[in-house]
């Protein structure tokens, strides 16, 4: 069993068939949000729950193929697979929960990273990345937060569903960082404080400015990576070459004397 | 004929008629959408009539400067000119097809593409960088579908236009992304529940970062092509010679000893 | 004394308790802003001034750990600390400053710069590309002068409250480079002068070109920083070995001759 | 008298005097645009006719501490210097000419590149990556008429303002192209064309696509001019040295047979 298991996971069948499954239920779940009739929603269901039968098969056929059977878990991805299927296969016909439910079999989706290696290794290098970020995101964060209390306790009276508190104040810059109507926040603003454009320009310079180093910073990482991995080691290969050379002329010379 | 034709092909005069003539026609199909009167009309129609036959002798000419006339097809922007203006041959005389036609007659602007070679090498340069962008289009696509599927679930009885299903929602969820009036859908999801501005916030941060890393690949590709096309070639090439070096030095130690 | 707070200052519990501080100053501030009642506000009174001795004893800490006393404030982030608790410390009771002093309690997060030394590194990073922008914001300020100039003098008539006077025209050409609502600008402006979206696409243009030169001053500023530091310097070192080289052959050859 | 004037244009009195005196007229031509009393416009023309004596006095001494008087005007920047003041002189007393001879005046801003000579090298730095960009340009212009064509075609009818004829489809297509109340441009469009979203979301990524080709050729070319300008130089000259060592190597092989 375990042999079979083993080999047949491989094939260009097994995976043609996984990515085929998993694309029909995206349909199915992107087709359910669509009125239909009632006679389509049988057959979906009908298709639905043969995909399911699929998914459990293929998890099986998964955990067999491992020597010791939880080493599956000891991937993320498998583990992740496994949950979201587990909780596809509750019952879910009161009211009360079926959208939970709904959600969460829309989570299947997610399964595409298991199955495409492409898909995981494209993850895994933009995660490398967030470390690098987190210091930005701390400044970032400091801007938004003085500013917010700044904005809270200046603008507070002048638009309540605006500037109320901090939360809604930092909701209100982050919109004004994206430039999405900033301007009638603005003006509001203006019509009490004359010199209400300066807290917004400066607001809008110091992020982008932060901003833009937070571009600089993945875009350095992720170009040189790109980019010469190896000059650095080719170059000091050069220079014991050389320095080889030079002890071998040495000997020339001491010998010659 | 051939060799005449073969000569001429490649004359100042030939190209800059090419290029006149195609400009000519953007120049009328533009100028058909204004309002004009009939006389002028008149004056276009056998101004464009004149600049269809100039085409057809064109295209003969580059036919039979081909040894093999059939290889004038082997380029495939050969085959997409001679469409173009075998179509615009036909007469669109009933009103039923007459805006199938203009449209077509467009396209005879991409004619360009045929005429000016640094044209077609950009196009080309621009669709090499297009596998790298598959496998970030399939994650940013998840990510729309996954976001879609909740907010039609959730979001679709607060407002029908824009969340009614998931193919609209996806529509909702691009204009999120390119900051369009987001806040307004956003405020008015918040209206029912209170978390919704995190949906968004999510939203935003995922697809600014899968697009940040899109426009790396890009930019990684075109940066690396430039900048250094070879110096990792030059850099072997001094290994080679300082190996060569070593090897005649052993020679001349051999020889001392 | 000073041995331990020497000592003491660099622990880890020393730290955490400082940055603990500080985003308790934050939260303090930040639920300031919603509507509580008067007994949470008593107890976050109570909380804010048990923070505050706090800051003064860990400022205490910090100086006495310095040989020299005065040596405390050499280091600029250290006087801004110092300025930011002194004012912490008058009462403000009367109602026309309480809104000042709020503000200034705000700044106690910047603190966390004093605190983590990444951040201050952070910092230092952006402001060493602040010249490489003088120059492009001078010109981006002499397109806006101009432009505003121009706007103000024809569109003045059009909308007072966009165009009134020079100042004004700025902010608005500031909103029309943010694309936030510019084409509403654009069309008011349309409508008496034809050929306003001309001024409208110049502006966009210029400025986007200088905004995105602007871009690279920065990017290859992080850029040339980050990839090959020193590949310039080894090859030079390279080509100081190679002369030695040279020069024991030469020595060799003479010998020979 | 040309040898004093040669000595002072190169003083920093003069260069003070001149960076001073331009931004004296800046600040009078932005002070103009607000309503002043007669009695302050007064005092400013005063200050007007000072300054433009100022001008004349400056030009005549930069003209003089020419050898040739004429190689003044071979600086084509000195040209246009030359016919802004001319302009400025001519009378401007009539209603009809007064705006016209106002904004030539706003033109003595760009005397600043004259005087400051790192505006006028990122001035030609920026032309540079100009023709890189032609091309890209003319692939944009075909987008846009292609698109616009077709606009003014099918959606003429739905609304005049915007899909009139193909110069205001193109000005609407800009629009859409810089985010700026696109959706409700679609949403009308939808209405009579249920696909019009196609419309939309190809060319945005069209244009998209194109812009960020655009980028890359600006970036790659301001990129590879700052980062190791001369590391292809050096190591070929690497190489020359190798092979003259090479040779010597040679000569003592040779020598020793």
């Amino acid at each position: 069993m375990k042999n079979f298991s083993e080999y047949f996971k491989d094939t260009f069948l097994f995976n043609f068939i996984v990515v085929f499954a998993i694309l029909a239920t995206a349909i199915i779940d992107g087709a359910q949000t669509y009125n239909l009739s009632n006679s389509t929603l049988k057959y979906i269901d009908i298709l639905d729950d043969t995909i399911m039968s699929w998914f459990i098969v293929e998890m099986f056929i998964r955990i067999v193929s491992f020597e010791k059977k939880l080493d599956f878990f000891k991937e993320p991805w498998n583990t992740i697979d496994f949950i979201i299927i587990t909780f596809c296969l509750f019952p879910s016909n009161t009211i009360d929960n079926i959208l939970i439910f709904r959600i969460i079999r829309i989570f299947r989706v997610l399964r595409l990273f298991i199955i495409i290696p492409k898909l995981r290794i494209l993850f895994s290098s933009l995660t490398k990345s967030i470390p690098q970020l987190t210091y930005v995101g701390i400044m970032m964060f400091i801007i938004f937060y003085v500013f917010a209390a700044f904005g809270s306790h200046y603008f507070g009276d002048i638009n309540e569903t605006l500037w109320g508190d901090i939360g809604i104040s930092m909701l209100t810059l982050f919109r004004v960082m994206t430039f999405e109507d900033w301007t009638d926040v603005m003006y509001e603003v203006m019509e009490v404080y004359n010199i209400g454009w300066l807290y917004f320009i400066v607001f809008i310079f110091l992020t982008a400015f932060a901003f833009l180093n937070m571009v600089i910073a993945i875009l350095s990482n992720g170009l040189s990576e790109e980019t010469h991995p190896d000059t650095d080691n080719q170059i000091s290969e050069i220079k014991d070459e050389l320095e080889l050379l030079n002890k071998k002329l040495d000997m020339l010379l001491d010998s010659k004397c």
